[in-house]
């Protein structure tokens, strides 16, 4: 190791990055234990100290005292509303454009089955075919193939290996793209603006799937003019376990966004209590049934910490934690079958490095056990994701300090039985 | 007033009422402030004093320090179908028959697309009318519209004035009977057995809506031999606030239950991440995408006070403190011109009762002023509520004392503004 490798690859080097990290002091809006290095947050991020007394909040005072009233009296209708415009800065939105609520597959349901509808509206009724990639989250796959078979119209689902693929793909027969914009096992980040153009060109709607990009790097919607979104909570936005997702729709379509899951939260009067059903104006068509306040309630405990920064000083520190952790694991682990997965150049890396290693399972289950938690996803990949509100670089060196122990040292179960990870 | 009137209706007789009532203990699981009159459990339960723990425990413990591990350490990814064995019992289902997830708009989606499907499957194309109830909850009407609206094969909603004309409406090309079983708003109880016989001689399948009646009074879906059932937790159940609704399919259905909203958490090997959705077997191919795991976990505390007592003595106590508020109200506030719009008739009556007062709003918003909740509904229709599990024969009397004294001194706005009411 010559003298500047020494500098820039210490563990002192990195305490000295978190010492003048300006970032550094978020970390303390989170409950993480003592010795505990979670490089998850991808996955399921980390607790805010505010949700509890959140939930304490609603449970103990709203539910428990003012019961009925909080309808009204604690703005527990408005929620979801409330909640969207909160997150809409961070992905590019504006104000009554996003609403928190259900789970993304159902939202991906209500987006898909929208843009098919305003195809055929158009007069583009030949617009049958749904492209996604093989390697998409699977549910964003199964909820396409299911409203394709179920609609038993003609309409397929058209699935290209990666995003080279797609212009030959595209054609007056293509109804809707829809990709996940930071692919959730290889962190691969795709161009939103370059992609959506390219849809559109040959008519096609674009959908967005954010779960792995809104909270983690910056976003803009609007400058990409794509056409919906959906997204995540639970993960770099810090919701808690399951919190509804969201979904974004840009005014220009609002009033053209008709889907079947249209239940009473979603009708002009709610409280009329009429049989016959009336679509509310704005991005509330986009809600159906009645949330889960609580878990609903504690979206806002992580989402307010984004105030306190901003979306490019967020992205330059997980670039630099993605950067150090790449080039660590490669000096430090360099003999062993480690090959990356995620791309090195900058604008196509979201906020997770995967590695795959022949014995990644029994490999991650050895991390995991000495408290350095990521995940394993097949085939082979080992998942790092890193939350730049609350990772430090010390954490990222410690990580790759216990990787190049368990590996140098044959701390791992070989040919380890893969089970349900989740 | 006769001696007999003065032993039977009087304060002093409805405390005798509760010293003497086997379930009166049960109120003490429950947070109820001091000098409340809660009778509107029928639009959202009280809360049971265990929730607060639950919700901490799920907060605290589990995601703030377990994390990413509890989706498999604390069982929440099988959280839907652990709570569905736990309300089984409370609705005459089986182990195996019921999940407790997304919203009642959702799941009634969902069981109202696998019925049409099923119709078309066994060569019953013709099948095409879904027939309930105008006075039906709106959103069962407007998610019934939406799929034939939607699919836009020739499907129709037939809407029904009454169960009367229900026999008059069935007929060969009938796919589906939804309704409520106790409707929202009169407190009307249908005779599941009959009329699910009636729609199933015709071919039809028979969806129950149990929203207002389960855990108000003893259900038995298989000795009805109902074919799909969805329902509310955050009612009679005492769940939360939106908590996760359920949804039952029994065993004879399960294989054939196919419907378009097939997320990640209903395939067969959920983490194998294959982008072919295989279903699982099984009550959670009703499942969809994740669930809100604190609202979820919270509807524990509601279930766990049933273990307690049986749904047959509740329903005992349900209709005395119903039939004691109809014999008061009648007696006491004779000369006002309020009209019972909920069954005398106890086989038709659910755990609510309702009356009609041309100034019903300005009544209603008098009694919430003096901390007597029940609630309002267009027309003229003021609800009250009566929960076995926490409400008293007290409650009852000082409840009715309250609307009395209103009437007979008109403490109360007429014309008052009709605004949105929960």
């Amino acid at each position: 190791m010559n003298e500047a490798d020494t500098n820039n690859n210490s563990r002192e080097h990195c305490l000295e990055l978190d010492r003048t990290d300006a970032l550094a002091p978020l970390r303390d809006e989170f409950l993480l234990q003592d010795g505990l290095i979670y490089l998850d947050g991808n996955s399921l991020g980390a607790m805010p100290k505010a949700a509890l007394a959140c939930a304490e909040r609603v449970i103990q005072n709203e539910w428990g005292k003012d019961l009925i009233k909080s309808w009204n009296k604690a703005g527990w209708f408005d929620l979801p509303s409330r909640l969207g415009d909160l997150l809409a800065p961070l992905i590019g939105a504006h104000a009554g454009e996003v609403v928190v609520t259900d789970s993304t597959s159902i939202n991906l349901f209500k987006a898909i089955a929208a843009a098919l509808q305003m195809q055929t509206e158009r007069g583009e009724q030949q617009r049958k075919i749904i492209i996604t990639e093989r390697g998409n989250f699977p549910t964003d796959i199964y909820m396409a193939d299911g409203i394709a078979q179920w609609l038993n119209k003609g309409y397929q689902v058209h699935l290209i290996n990666s995003v080279e693929e797609l212009p030959a793909a595209l054609n007056d027969n293509i109804a809707l793209v829809m990709l996940t914009h930071v692919n959730y096992r290889t962190g691969y980040l795709h161009d939103m603006q370059k992609v959506t153009a390219q849809v559109q060109q040959h008519g096609g709607f674009m959908l967005w799937d954010l779960a792995h990009s809104a909270g983690a790097l910056a976003l803009d919607l609007h400058a990409a003019n794509a056409d919906f979104a959906v997204g995540c909570t639970y993960k770099y936005l810090n919701g808690g376990p399951g919190a509804p997702a969201f979904i974004w729709v840009p005014k220009r379509h609002q009033d053209k966004f008709n889907q079947p899951l249209q239940g009473w939260w979603a009708h002009a009067q709610p409280f009329a209590m009429t049989p016959e059903f009336t679509p509310t104006h704005g991005i509330r068509r986009a809600l159906c049934g009645t949330q889960p306040i609580v878990s609903l309630a504690m979206v806002e405990a992580g989402l307010s910490i984004f105030s306190r920064t901003n979306m490019p000083a967020l992205r330059e520190k997980s670039l630099a934690l993605t950067d150090l952790f790449i080039a660590l694991v490669e000096q430090r682990c360099s003999q062993h079958p480690l090959q990356l997965v995620t791309p090195r150049t900058h604008h196509q890396r979201g906020s997770q490095v995967s590695f795959t290693h022949p014995d990644g399972y029994g490999v991650m289950q050895a991390l995991i056990a000495r408290n350095i938690i990521g995940d394993y996803r097949e085939p082979a990949i080992m998942r790092f994701g890193f939350t730049p509100l609350y990772t430090r670089f010390v954490d990222v060196w410690d990580a790759v300090e216990g990787l190049r122990d368990i590996l140098d040292n044959n701390k791992y179960q070989r040919d380890a039985v893969r089970h349900a990870v989740t």
